[in-house]
């Protein structure tokens, strides 16, 4: 199994916190989104995934795209540890948790989001930050909410992580880097500091990624 | 059940679509995100869905926010007829096709969105509207990529309409509100001309909906 991802994307970085979670041993390929004119525009990393976004996911000859389709992949083929719980309605909780973070917040804070705001709107870095911290803020102030509607538990939605915290992370990692206080989502910010501390959230922390600068 | 949604709203008119290709019976609660200040911002809406989005899907004292969350739910729970096919490989395909438009589109076009490029950025219409063709127009080309991967079938990944339809549709919608011309996409375009003859879209469509205007 081949992860191709950069070590900032949020959902590369979700990618490599399932795979560790699973225990699934898999490589890294690196493409730097910045470097070399953003490797990710290379003609051989348009034929593996034309849309030209991190992560694409090798197995054999499968290639797979969209974080969110291949998080579910692994969940079905790769089904123990579980990331989702069994029964319905808390898979539709924990479901919609992460769509507040992948449909609401990190669509507006990617990279190219970011050029055409600063490029198209001069909105500069003060707005552009200005920007993610309205989204990032609004977003986990939704899924702060969302669990308030939870029992109080170690985790998200259990004693252990699972699909919730494989999206909160990468977020949490995000919102730090822009500056949105997470002393405001107090459940959240619990949650993140018990991920800390698990081998599987350090090992696919963007800083000890072979790419990380 | 009962599905509050705004007739206009993308994500709403996906679970109107599910909904009606599953033939659930659902009762429809408008929201009109423009009348009255936005009804979303209601006192009573906020204590359905703090978030404050459309939709939200109620089934007698269980309320599902997140529009992915709930097709999920939907087929986990009515799974007949399916949505998404059996297999996991085929699954996680179609679910990449979905996450492209609910992931890379979608969140770029909402309303509050739009709002703040115009009021923050001076946008204005023709900003806005540049915009949206922007993210509309590299989404579909991604989402027109990844079918030119699968054989040529009467819809996105098969021989009936499922997931991967019932996400595209409401894009197609706001594709044409936007000015984007979908004949640069030949296969979605011929896959959204069959589904504009199937009763099961024709009765989602915004324009027939009780809060259209």
């Amino acid at each position: 199994m081949r992860l191709h991802g950069y070590f900032r994307s949020s959902s590369s970085y979700r990618c490599r916190i399932a795979l560790n979670l699973k225990g699934i041993a898999y490589e890294q390929e690196s493409v730097h989104l910045i470097n070399n004119g953003g490797e990710h525009k290379s003609a051989a990393y348009k034929a593996l995934n034309p849309q030209m976004l991190v992560p694409t996911l090798e197995v054999d000859d499968l290639v797979l795209t969209q974080s969110p389709a291949i998080l579910e992949w692994l969940e079905e083929v790769h089904p123990t540890p579980a990331l989702l719980p069994d029964e319905t309605t808390l898979r539709a909780h924990v479901r919609a948790f992460c769509a507040v973070i992948a449909c609401e917040i990190h669509p507006l804070q990617n990279l190219r989001v970011l050029q055409y705001i600063k490029g198209e709107f001069d909105a500069g870095d003060e707005g552009a930050k200005a920007w993610c911290q309205r989204w990032i803020g609004d977003g986990l102030a939704a899924a702060e909410g969302l669990l308030q509607k939870q029992p109080e538990q170690d985790f998200a939605f259990g004693d252990t992580p699972g699909m919730a915290e494989v999206y909160l992370m990468p977020q949490v990692y995000s919102a730090e880097r822009f500056g949105v206080d997470m002393a405001q989502f107090p459940r959240l910010n619990r949650i993140a500091e018990r991920c800390n501390q698990l081998s599987a959230f350090e090992a696919a922390h963007p800083s000890v990624q072979p790419d990380a600068s």
